[in-house]
């Protein structure tokens, strides 16, 4: 399938819509998930236009997983918590909602995350601006 | 917290213990989850003596993720299933079970893992040795 230019992210990534941003560089975007899981609930994404991991070039693929690093270790120290979870999905058939390859940061357990429908409530924002300010704090 | 040299990704790498192998590089070694969440779960780990995502190098992070889109790409396609989700748990608050970093690759939906327990049930040998023989297909 071809790539959807009118997606959420490519929109995000374009500034035709707002985030809460955490970090960016020349390959990578962080925001926090509007629709989290948990508290500090964090998205990496590419800046390529990829629809999955698949489609990401090796480059492309090695940038968020860096970004990932860093924003995990972040989250676990803003939100104070003892484990993270990264997650990514690929493709509708694995429940993937936005046709834009990205990266989850949940500080939370598996067990937790089982107990918790994904992508279905979204936060207030200035809850998830008061999450984000934390964990800028240790970027 | 070190890291134990004992775990048994650590025992799989010395060739201590056996694991029923996908595919191996200098980096990287992926194999099959013997308590899968779906039918041809795998797992990808790094040769580095590392617990969590914040303890690999930049190196070992890219090489991980490198593997990892590999691998999902052929589970998906010896699978014939249309998505795939890949995991990677740090820390015992976050649920990981064995103390070095790996990424899950579960060829299903984030509805129906929310409906399966994390390695709890072991799969028999002879079922993970025919899905690894389709995987490899693809590899």
């Amino acid at each position: 399938m071809s790539y959807d230019q009118d997606n959420i992210f490519a929109k995000i990534l374009r500034g035709e819509l707002p985030c809460i941003k955490l970090y960016e560089d020349e390959h990578t975007l962080s925001f926090m998930d509007i629709m989290p899981q948990a508290d500090g609930h964090a998205l990496i994404i590419s800046k390529e236009p990829a629809e999955t991991l698949h489609d990401l070039s090796p480059e492309g693929a090695a940038a968020c997983i860096h970004t990932t690093q860093k924003i995990a270790k972040a989250v676990e120290a803003a939100l104070d918590v003892p484990g993270s979870l990264v997650m990514q999905l690929n493709g509708k058939g694995a429940g993937q909602t936005v046709p834009h390859v990205h990266f989850h940061v949940v500080p939370t357990s598996i067990a937790q995350l089982r107990a918790t429908p994904h992508a279905t409530t979204p936060e207030k924002p200035e809850r998830l601006e008061e999450f984000a300010r934390k964990i800028r704090e240790y970027l």
